[in-house]
């Protein structure tokens, strides 16, 4: 695999391969150039490459080959840039940086601007090092953020790290860092918030991007107050007035076609029909699980989308390439075929399918017919990551029975109650039987238990409390340290004997998930790279999360993607009602209120 | 004038304004805002101003209206983003960069990126400091390039200073200095020259943008190879095919309008009718002398111009705005009217003549009606820079006598041929009478005395030799510190002694241009900044360059923009015979020859 070298390092030799000086080390000969530059498709083009980097681009490379230069016929197949994902999570593939890359490479991604916002929430900045590092074992292209918002909302959840403008600036500071990872907390910026902002202004005077993340529908004043503040992008747009509203403010719209979040058609008519010229629009997928990257694709299957949608093949592929590198500031190294760029480069035989038939990175043949060509390099991921989850004890069943007030027969309790496929929760209340001093969940009422393990530190500290909406049958429960974002150790159960065993499993396999059923685990994803990332391929780690949808439809589960919802029930930050190690949260409150209802905190 | 401050340290107070919680200093309303990002021209828009920047753009800056906020009424005109000239030297103007900015701020440049080669070559780095230095007194936002090419022909020429990768090293740390001016030894990068490589390097590494500067009308392996060394943008094509080559090599073109070279309306139809997407293409005036500057205008008349020749008005401002902005990585600085942005923009009544009524440039009225409204601040221009002719002696006839190889009576002399309007000149030989044992151009031969005195060392150091073209009649000369690319002190006579006088007087006034007629100084301009520029505003300076002119036909000089052919005699990059402070220098062969044919040089 060529090392990717930077450019300054490689003037002279790729002048002397277009002089005819050096032979190339790889030439595609007789290609249809997407010239994403000039908008054209150029016939009959040559592309002559030196180690990482293109060194030619025009109708004759002949004079560049030599004895040892490879030679490739692209037969009028169109040459494509290499397509890049402008914004995304590693983390939500649940497959290490490298595994990653071995899935999406095949598909034509050479590069990916990620924001490594899980991992940074258990990790910290050691959690952001080795995904920069990891990325170096690919031969992907892999921009890093560093993530804002660690932890989402601090005071009411432990995280693994806290991150502040200091730690904004130290990882500006490193190689294969471009920008600051999407700013989440918007009322906290459009609020004036300090530490906020003094982690926009480290990365802006570091020189690097400010990603965005509006989630509201609002874009009257809060909307104007964010965009003051300094991000130039944003995915968290649904319609396309969003899209409008986001490119008048100077900023770079990203259209996201995720697993679960479908905006790219409700979007895309602002450019179709709505008449905003596309430069400034982006694809990105945000958060596609390791089942939607194997059987719909990664960036191949938006751009496909994105021209079924209506737009001219050169226009979504632009999306998917010039723009983005454009807007990053890193056009120089990728998102066009133009000498002194990585030859990260597509043999594509027709546009509008966009099948992906050959795929080059850093010079290298790395796919063809969508089968990866290449092994990536040994990465050792540090000890540190694959001890992460700390508990300080044994579970058991005591630490996930509520113990009622007092000599209560019944207790009046705050439940969560989920709203399927939608990340909002509702906040409702119900009165809950109590056995024994200890509060049930009932009967026939739909509720389970919810607790949540401090799982960083070891402190012990755990938060419970009851949802409603997932339909547990029998004793079962699910354990998994897949829990946004500070992604503690999050059991949900319909027993606590279960719940216990669910949880001691994760804590066994060193982070994951696992599903227990009648004292049975009956399905589990081992997750060992800081309980959140396996080491496993694509096809194992999908199988494996079809086996724990299938596992949680036995548990008689009917809740649409339970899983994804599940995992958001300790996140503070969405609406309404959540838990986290420190309690239930009242997110429009912004804080923490007890489990019984004018009463104080189990 | 509000001081230009970054956007990092405002993000707070920007956003405090967006959400209505602060005054802003300045609110322009009911404007129609056209907006580069998205291409739109959106109707009912206000936009408020904080400091130097740009708090908010939308339907209602209402609440950021306070009892001391200054309000201006757009009265539906358009909101143009301030226009930026993408490649310039300021010394062309013969003006100081405050009265540059004086001149053109008007006129609705608000922006540069200027490359301060001439000033270099006088007084190195210093001068380059000079320029970044005097620009942060005027209220625009210019850009420094590092010039690349000093001097022009090492070894060929004395100039003031020598540029390495070092230098080029150093500026790049400099707050202002944005990247390298144009590489115009494009044989030198074509055949992998080390030093040029090293300064490309240099840029690169900081993070800089390469100027390129292709001057061949060959786009076949010369200009691969130049392609392929780094060079982001060239502004030397003339032709639509030179737009084409460019933009799909990923470079951005860069389509000039200057005095003398008029080459937007041949190039444009490459965007007009041959279907290049216009996004990487710049308007840029290169050089503009003052009397162009007053008469046509500045970036606003190259606009104008575009849109004449076809481009709709959206396409022209891009290409001068947002477009520049992007190639430079300052678009969250200038090129845009959106929240963040330097509060750079423009009241136009009507897009297509373009006619600019206000000026706003870092927040403030800088200009209306055509009519600057500001002083410049204080600047004052170093010691040294006012010092710039060193010639060591007081300079005489016998200065400029070309004494003959021993007892000749006729002495065969290679001769500088001027082609009128063409930079090439011929290399022509032609037998001169020997009088005394001193060459005589003869009579009516149209021959007149070149001479070059090297003025930065003090070295007396004079290269002697003979012009034919310019049509001297009487006994005049005409003497220059400016005088491309070493600006060595540049003599023409037709007698010694008119040169003589000539020359003392350009060292009296510490550097210009001096013209001698019959024993009197008929025509002058003083340049004390380095011997190139005027603290004279523009009126003035036009005026003097305009009695020049006269004095020059009144000398019966019939050549057209003779003064331009003149100063570019010295420079020894531009076929085919110039003479510099060395003597002759073939260009071809890029060597000294001797003055006589078969002899040695004098």
């Amino acid at each position: 695999m060529p090392t990717r070298r930077p450019l300054h390092e490689m003037t002279r030799d790729l002048t002397d391969v277009a002089a005819g000086r050096r032979p190339a080390d790889l030439v595609v000969r007789n290609g249809r150039w997407v010239n994403v530059c000039s908008g054209e498709i150029v016939d009959g083009t040559d592309v002559a490459v030196l180690g990482p980097r293109i060194a030619y681009c025009g109708p004759d490379a002949g004079p560049t080959i030599g004895a040892d230069t490879t030679v490739v016929e692209a037969d009028g197949r169109f040459l494509v840039p290499g397509l890049l994902d402008a914004h995304m999570h590693v983390e939500s593939t649940m497959l290490s940086v490298r595994r990653f890359a071995a899935a999406v490479l095949p598909r034509g991604t050479t590069g990916a601007f990620i924001d490594p916002h899980e991992i940074a929430n258990v990790l910290g900045l050691a959690g952001v090092r080795l995904m920069v590092d990891e990325a170096r074992a690919t031969p992907m292209r892999i921009y890093v953020q560093v993530p804002s918002c660690v932890p989402s909302a601090p005071g009411l959840e432990t995280s693994g790290a806290e991150f502040g403008p200091g730690e904004v600036a130290e990882a500006m500071g490193w190689d294969g860092v471009i920008g600051l990872g999407e700013v989440m907390n918007y009322p906290g910026v459009a609020a004036g918030d300090e530490r906020l902002h003094g982690e926009i202004a480290a990365t802006l005077k570091a020189g690097g991007v400010v990603g965005g993340h509006y989630a509201s529908p609002d874009l009257g004043v809060p909307f104007h107050a964010y965009a003051a503040a300094g991000p130039s992008d944003c995915h968290e747009g649904t319609r396309a007035e969003d899209v409008v509203a986001r490119v008048r403010q100077g900023m770079y719209a990203m259209v996201r076609e995720s697993s679960a979040w479908r905006d790219l058609a409700a979007q895309i008519g602002a450019v179709t029909a709505g008449g905003i010229d596309p430069r400034r629009v982006l694809l990105c997928t945000d958060d596609r699980h390791a089942g939607t990257l194997l059987r719909e694709g990664h960036m191949d299957d938006v751009v496909r989308l994105a021209i079924r949608e209506g737009l001219p093949p050169m226009t979504a592929i632009r999306m998917a390439t010039l723009n983005t590198a454009e807007h990053f500031g890193v056009a120089l190294d990728v998102g066009c075929i133009a000498p002194g760029r990585y030859a990260d480069f597509l043999l594509v035989g027709d546009l509008e399918r966009f099948e992906v038939t050959r795929v080059i990175a850093a010079g290298e043949t790395v796919a063809r017919d969508g089968k990866l060509a290449v092994e990536m390099r040994p990465f050792e991921v540090p000890d540190r990551a694959r001890r992460s989850v700390r508990i300080g004890r044994r579970l058991d069943r005591s630490d996930f029975v509520v113990r009622a007030p007092e000599t209560a027969k019944t207790a009046r309790c705050r439940v969560i109650e989920i709203v399927e496929n939608q990340a909002p929760t509702r906040a409702v209340t119900a009165e809950l039987p109590v056995v024994d001093g200890v509060v049930s969940p009932g009967e026939g009422t739909g509720i389970a238990h919810l607790a949540v393990i401090e799982r960083h530190r070891g402190s012990g500290r755990i938060g419970r409390g009851f949802v409603r909406g997932f339909g547990l049958e029998g004793r079962c429960a699910l354990a998994s340290t897949v829990a946004h974002d500070s992604h503690n150790l999050l059991v949900l159960g319909s027993d606590p004997d279960a719940m216990a065993a669910a949880a001691h499993r994760v804590v066994e396999i060193g982070g994951g998930i696992a599903l227990v059923r009648d004292g049975g685990v009956i399905a589990e994803i081992a997750l060992p790279i800081a309980g959140l990332m396996s080491e496993e391929p694509i096809g194992e780690v999908a199988a494996r999360a079809e086996a724990l949808h299938r596992g949680l439809r036995a548990c008689g589960c009917t809740a649409g993607d339970a899983f994804m919802t599940f995992s958001l029930l300790a996140l503070p930050v969405i609406p309404r009602l959540r838990l986290t190690d420190r309690g239930l949260v009242d997110v429009d409150a912004f804080a923490i209120v007890p489990l019984f209802v004018d009463g104080d905190n189990p």
